[in-house]
């Protein structure tokens, strides 16, 4: 389906860095759902740039709900959100000079020179505003039925932000949270780090770690829409994400059995697990725990340090210095895409089994 | 799509392990791909538990292909592959007791009750030999192409393997290794660690890591159909599965950009990449170097050992003591699962790219 | 999806009218439908030919279940039907002869040269008795909840049957119905006028007539998916099928709005319509009135009458006289194809629409 | 899929009546398909109201191509069009009160209530002008293949239009006609029954008639997404379409086989039908002939009789008279929508087929 994801819920994405606008699609929402500006507002200023640590490209994000809304509630039919690009500089970009760790060169090969190159055009980071924007109001609907999620950087520039606790009330800290630590020391060693990074001209990375609390048992398919598939889907159309992991994810395959296995037992009534190794699913399904999972993200590709590439229209290698507005890290803005992001799958998925009707 | 997967190319699977067969439908296949019996026949025996490293319930995979063949070639229709089940000791299993790890209770609340609770039933990784007949099919016909796959365990029982060296070798020698590892002796001390968990009653996990050579460049889509986000979705519905990175994965976090970046040259006329830290995927889209994954295998949650579980008949906590027969490891049979899933994944994409016709 | 159809409740269809088994595999319904075996065959039964009416090939249609069905009920995973062909004749068909008007060429090229052309292959007829299974297993679960579908002949060989009247009695008298018509007199006329055909050996076509009751108001989509394109959709996959028409369908071009519009009234608190010239769809959703669609069926084109057609080997034209076992009129064998096609599009609709959880 | 539709190409529609604007992205063009805004012009000038015979209410149509074109070229990314509505009266409409043969009552089930209810909401044909535009990038990309579309009103009022005849004329001079019919004098009868009914306060219906030339052999699906299945589907999404027929249609129930049957020779080294009574396509596959179908298309629900209807507010039976601007008939505007759309499902399903690349 290309631009478009989801089952009962679709989002559908479009638009370039250097273009007009950006927008997106939402269909098979609930009727009902009251649209909250605040909450859209705030999320598309958690993924904006400010300071030093982000591109000095700076777009008001001043979005259009132009379908799909009326007298201030969703009506079912499909949401159509778009946002003007504004701020554009289009003649840093040139054609042909694919710029390392970009997808330049395979877009290039893939729509055989017809891309829009500017800025990145469709693969650029500047569309997921429109997937935070669609994200605000599904995260918005999730929260009226006691689902809650949150997204900190668990690491970035070396340094590791504390684990999760509490998670409801990390997760409600996190959302009026600028810099998404959930350890405010640690978050300054960060932002020192993406610093250091940006005088040097070059970037870095760093790991996003979600949780999502309040959704019921029950939610996803055994097989190819197990929750895990659905979410590492989407989450891989984040630009930069090149892993992602599920409850101990990577680490647990040190342990045995015996240690990884989550003993159940009853708590109030419902059915617990007493730890949580495997991040609120088994067999592609919610066990009515947390869902856990971390996301890695490569640091930014576009650095001003002097770069190898290929001259597409000479056939020669050459070597490029990029010009421009570039972030030194994006891991502080992704992570309200992550949030975004794992809440249209959610919402999908609990549409699917019939949690949301 | 639940049990049905993929764009031009689809694999429906079903089957539960204890019902009469399991199977899987492919449509979408060529006209005209020669089926090879041997390749078959060998992959499911890659599957087959042998030894005490595995569980003594040995199927033979008699697998019969109804639909879709005329004459030894693909005739372009729905081919439907059919592998009966003849081993199995219903008896082993009890109603309503989950064990932990395993999807017992998420199918319980999703099927409400009505589930084939024996030996896992459709959650089984019984169902995975469906995949690997019908992945040996793609797998032949993406070899014609000059595609060619191959997984080796990168670590199991704190053992790590060697890492990929020169591709189309490694690959070839793991066509026809039993245990798939590049260092016979890791693997010998891998088999060991598992020798010993088998004798605790307990099991180990392991990390799988996949290469896959000869795609061409632009096969993928930018957004939710990129080849991360397609294989990450079916190789989640492999069951044990908590993790999946490309390239350098989440060790890229802690590189900056500029080691980050892959630089971009000429070799032979053809654009390369000096460095594959992305894993050979840019943008969502291949960039003609070998796509290089790894997979996180958790420890088989079938153990011996006394676990605390509920009952969900009584609604009171109990003690759960297994029965029957159980792998000590899966990860070394997973490989050839992993090697078919990628097949399934890279044959669909290259046909939405145009490279397949 | 080629051979997959359907959002919450998918069909997939797979087999060859000569090769060992046709089959189906529902994924998508809800657990605990008691599968009902004599529905099931009775199904079947209205399907399979008799007497000098249909071909002398007779197939016994002994299908197994051979998953998603657990102690007599469903599972919730998918559903897999198998029917093996018996009697088969396969030296009746000549490769590279296209008989006119089946797909005999289109499959030709589409599958180039490699299609199973005996018998018309994937093409063939055949493969409608696992939608008929697949069909009768729906039914059932629709019958619990109220919804009732009925097919009649409305005409066939010149001759009309009555129209529908009271419906629910209708319904249930035609599915007892070996020749299903509302009218015996007309449908003797009917028979005649297939004998005759038959020993011309020539074939006619007709008009079915499909009636659903008891699908509440709400279901279907205001664009793409509406009930009428969903239904649409699956009643073209019918062999010979080349029309379809809702309520009054090409008729009421003829009328008026004034005489065209269904006025709305209440009668025992619901909202109903006073006529149904629309069919019980509005806008592509249902309104609560009986559904009503008429199919239209040519002629079968085996026949044994000499035809100009082509021979794709030597790039000649030639003459062709058809040997083996044809059908004179499928018509009244078809109806209940279209009842089965009905039942498994309503399901899904309903499922879609939070009807069926 | 909702508002989306399509395998590889998709349309995803938004929009309502009243609402700011409606509008279309489509993904899976080619890149490098020259825009060409005259076409898109006379297209949406062809689906515009104009004189007695539609409604008052004329919308410039001033489109907007916000995504997915580059220097005048597709750029193979996601196009989005953007269709500002300008000329609204959003007073003319009452809530509660379903307008008898519209989607009023049953988009207020579905919906809950929360619809846009103005002007039918999303409901309204005035989002077919987003499927105009998107439709005529379409029919120019076709057209460079040597695929042309055209659509005449077969029937309206009573009064016949004359059968297609020489085809590629016939559509070229539909192309340029505002009132699309063959036969001069018949469109000037035609219209005098339009003015007839829209003098009464009442509307006409009528069917149109589409051919398509060019479409090479081999293209469509044996069982689903066979041809008449795919543009079945998505011509029941035009509002107001109650039937389809392809090739003789309805007819051909009453001919034999012999006469049904379409015999095949070759003509300049290709293959031929000498009839083409299937209107080019056998088991849902093209032929090579000329596909052709005709659509009846109701008349519009929107009269200015009082009618019987209920009022949902206060659950009272009323009558209702409406205000505001309607068509007395929709056929002549809806002929290019059925262009539209045809050209949309073509074109998918040549990309499906590999014949467009």
């Amino acid at each position: 389906m290309k631009n478009t994801f989801g089952c009962e819920l679709t989002v559908t994405i479009f638009g370039e860095s250097h273009g007009p606008c950006i927008g997106a699609v939402l269909d098979g929402l609930e009727p009902g759902i009251r649209v909250d500006d605040e909450l859209i507002k705030r999320q598309l200023a958690h993924r904006r740039p400010s300071g030093v640590i982000s591109t000095p490209r700076v777009e008001r994000d001043e979005y259009s709900i132009v379908s799909g809304v009326f007298e201030g509630m969703t009506t079912g039919t499909p949401l159509t959100i778009i946002i003007p690009n504004t701020n554009t500089k289009s003649g840093d970009y040139e054609r042909g000079l694919p710029r390392p760790g970009h997808a330049d060169y395979t877009g290039y090969v893939k729509y055989k020179g017809f891309e829009d190159y500017r800025g990145g055009g469709h693969f650029s980071g500047r569309i997921t505003a429109a997937l935070v924007a669609a994200g605000a109001i599904v995260i918005g609907a999730l929260g009226e039925r006691g689902v809650r999620i949150g997204t900190h950087i668990k690491r970035c520039g070396g340094v590791d932000d504390r684990d999760f606790g509490e998670l409801d009330r990390d997760i409600e800290a996190l959302a009026e949270s600028v810099f998404a630590v959930l350890d405010a020391d640690a978050g300054e060693c960060m932002k020192a780090a993406i610093t250091d990074a940006a005088r040097d001209g070059d970037s870095v990375g760093g790991v996003l770690e979600t949780a999502v609390t309040g959704v019921p048992a029950g939610v996803g398919e055994p097989w190819f829409d197990s929750l895990e598939g659905m979410i590492a889907h989407a989450m891989f159309s984040v630009p930069a994400v090149k892993g992602i992991e599920f409850g101990r994810g990577f680490d647990i395959c040190g342990l045995r059995g015996s240690e990884a296995n989550d003993p159940l037992s009853y708590s109030g009534g419902a059915v617990i697990t007493e730890t949580n190794n495997n991040g609120g699913i088994n067999g592609g399904i919610s066990n009515g725990m947390p869902i856990i999972f971390r996301t890695a993200v490569k640091p930014t590709p576009s650095i001003f340090k002097p770069q190898r590439t290929v001259d597409l229209l000479t056939g020669e290698p050459t070597s490029l210095e990029l010009k421009g507005r570039h972030d030194p890290a994006i891991v502080h803005r992704a992570r309200v895409v992550a949030d975004s992001v794992t809440a249209l799958v959610i919402y999908d998925m609990m549409r699917v089994a019939g949690a949301i009707k």
